[in-house]
């Protein structure tokens, strides 16, 4: 799933600092400095490093409002884990300093028992600053259709159709709801971020994150797009990633909420949980926000997600998710019906309800979006962490063998050291 | 200026009011109910009562942080004044209410004293959410432009030239800071809003308000665009309303500044003054906001900015904008370069540093912009009014013979009741 030079052969980090290089500075930048969504530039390594800091500069957005409840509290307890050692999945010496640079992270905090141990930034990202949370945004989409389905809006044994109707001749017009949710559908749609003829080019286009050329044919909305998706194979037989399912859950959390996917998280979890800054979805042409990838945060609001998760839904003195919602998650899927997807950095895995399930020693699940982007939620060491970044290659086998055995590493050193 | 039926054969603003009609509303809005920038409807009435209050969700913007130093109070000190009387221009009985609900207002605050008197939204306006201020823009990049003056950062005597030379050979080339600053250069350049050949569309494509035509050969950013000015006349002769000198004030402002506008009015404005939301600018396709009109604010915050101004500077408790700078654009500029330019709702006015004066009894100045946006500061009355709406007319000669003598009779209530 690479698009770019492996790691080794890569520029660094350091020799791809978005503020070093000079992308985007000076009034106006210099012609070889200019980042542009027309030009299909901010896709393009090391320019995505500013891009993914900038999204909201690059295309149209809708706001999360945070609302007028004031900010929470993340405790500060700081502590020194630079030097937290492990060792990689090819057998390298790591330290958790030198993970940062080597996957390219634009930000990582750390909590742990629900205090802030370790934050830090690099390149385009600054605290208040929101950065592209890529697939991450999809554990955000289950956890809202989870509180639907604990409020009795949603029925995940229903038929996708019984919310969306108009997906009746596409490949969604026989599944179930628990389908898209646990993507365990049967569909043509392939998502090679490699191959510009695969279909995820089409979702971009759709969904506002790439140019549509001026004789362009395809669907220019998601909604389109996602009535256009063809079946192969059979529904709920095994675990195929494909981001047009969360897109479908999207649409069924629209249609049983009657609210934008902003307001609703806005309202369920934003506000709630006292988020320091709003978050903002990029759209579409029709204003629909993007579910499956477009949410944009800063490092701590999402670290405050993790909180929520790692709190069975309690954080910010209130029930912000329904336990079970989270419990669900924790349990996680038939790592029968994952296997097959061939991950090989995640043996034993599962996905479960739009959440990456490890079912390793510490029952530890996250969230992922390409080109680095993570949400790991520890409950044994009570650690969660928050990570944004802006890796050359776009699939998480990439910085997998570095990153989480890092995880693990600290996770285990923390509930040593308490 | 009309690019719309007359207020009076225009439906109301109950009629339009864009929740009633369903605009963007459901998943996804139906097709006649649907508003989208590439077909260029968010700028037909009464769509823009949608549009005015979603620009984000339309164009690509940047944020001007509100800081992290927290909001700051609005003490609220309500009563009723949509009974205030007053008579229109025309001879017309008024009151305050009916002011509102016929010139499309979507929002309106009243601070007198400093305190929140009262406040008022409709249509597509919530107390949280931006609303564009077209050119009341233009008086934001007036005031960081005279803060960088009395830090002798800008000299307003010194040639254009001295931060921009790239304008050498543009009709900006022979023009001093001042010139640019009271609108008093010469240039070709016409901004009709009713003529789809003027200008100003060459303006809005390059600025990012207007969709590019696959073969267009003009500018498509602003930096561009102000290099192709030409002059027309002499510099210094008179005030015409060309919004291109605000763009060049702001290139200004950014070489002398070394920042961006949005980072420079979030450091020097909206963070000090304690704004209650982040606002936006939307950008052009190199991430270039638009200093003539592209701010978006909360009405609140857009009331405090007044407040600030209102208080020579002073509000939240410190100094945020010198003195000097306000009492200069309150004693305006000459009213005879202002007269020929034809204002007839504004006679004895002058245009000073991307203020409106008006030399009136109460010494009232404001900032505006089109479609019915404004900033009323009445230092006498110690009343200051912010106001966005969305008017079927673009030019404030629309509404001004109805909200102007209403502000003044409100003012005089106000001295008479304190």
């Amino acid at each position: 799933m690479s698009d770019a030079p492996a790691p080794s052969q890569a520029p660094t980090a350091a020799e791809t600092d978005p503020n070093t290089l000079g992308w985007m500075q000076g009034f106006p930048p210099s012609q070889d400095k200019l980042i542009t969504f027309h030009d299909g530039s901010f896709r393009n390594f090391p320019e995505l490093r500013w891009a993914w800091s900038n999204v909201r500069q690059l295309v149209p957005t809708v706001n999360v409002w945070r609302g007028a409840g004031g900010t929470s509290t993340l405790p500060r307890a700081e502590r020194d884990i630079g030097a937290s050692t492990s060792t990689t999945m090819d057998g390298r010496p790591m330290t958790f300093a030198r993970m940062f640079d080597e996957t390219y992270a634009d930000g990582i905090a750390v909590l742990h028992k629900g205090k802030l141990i370790h934050e830090r930034y690099a390149g385009a990202l600054k605290p208040h600053k929101p950065h592209i949370a890529m697939s991450v945004t999809k554990s955000f989409t289950g956890t809202l259709a989870g509180i639907l389905v604990a409020e009795g809006k949603i029925d995940p044994q229903a038929p996708v159709t019984d919310y969306v109707p108009e997906l009746k001749d596409s490949a969604f017009g026989d599944a179930d709801v628990h389908e898209v949710m646990d993507m365990t559908t049967g569909l043509l749609y392939t998502e090679v971020y490699t191959d510009k003829n695969s279909d995820v080019w089409g979702l971009r286009r759709a969904n506002g994150m790439a140019p549509i050329p001026p004789d362009y044919e395809g669907a220019t909305d998601i909604f389109s797009f996602l009535c256009t998706q063809k079946k192969q194979g059979e529904h709920g037989k095994a675990f195929a990633y494909k981001t047009v399912n969360t897109d479908v859950l999207a649409w069924i959390i629209r249609r049983a909420s009657g609210m934008t996917l902003s307001d609703l998280l806005s309202e369920r979890i934003w506000a709630p949980m006292g988020a320091e800054e709003d978050a903002h979805y990029h759209v579409d042409r029709i204003g629909t926000e993007s579910g499956g990838g477009g949410l944009s945060t800063t490092l701590r609001d999402l670290a405050r997600f993790g909180e929520v998760m790692r709190n069975h839904g309690r954080f910010n003195g209130r029930q912000i998710v329904p336990a079970a919602v989270v419990e669900d998650i924790e349990r996680g899927a038939d790592p029968a019906k994952f296997k097959p997807a061939g991950y090989t950095t995640l043996p034993g895995g599962s996905y479960r309800n739009q959440w990456w399930v490890t079912h390793n020693e510490h029952g530890a699940y996250m969230a992922r979006g390409v080109y680095g982007q993570g949400l790991y939620i520890d409950p044994k060491a009570e650690m969660v962490i928050a990570r944004y970044a802006s890796h050359p290659v776009a699939g998480n086998a990439a910085n997998d063998p570095v990153t989480l055995p890092a995880y693990m590493a600290l996770a285990k050193e923390l509930m040593i050291r308490g």
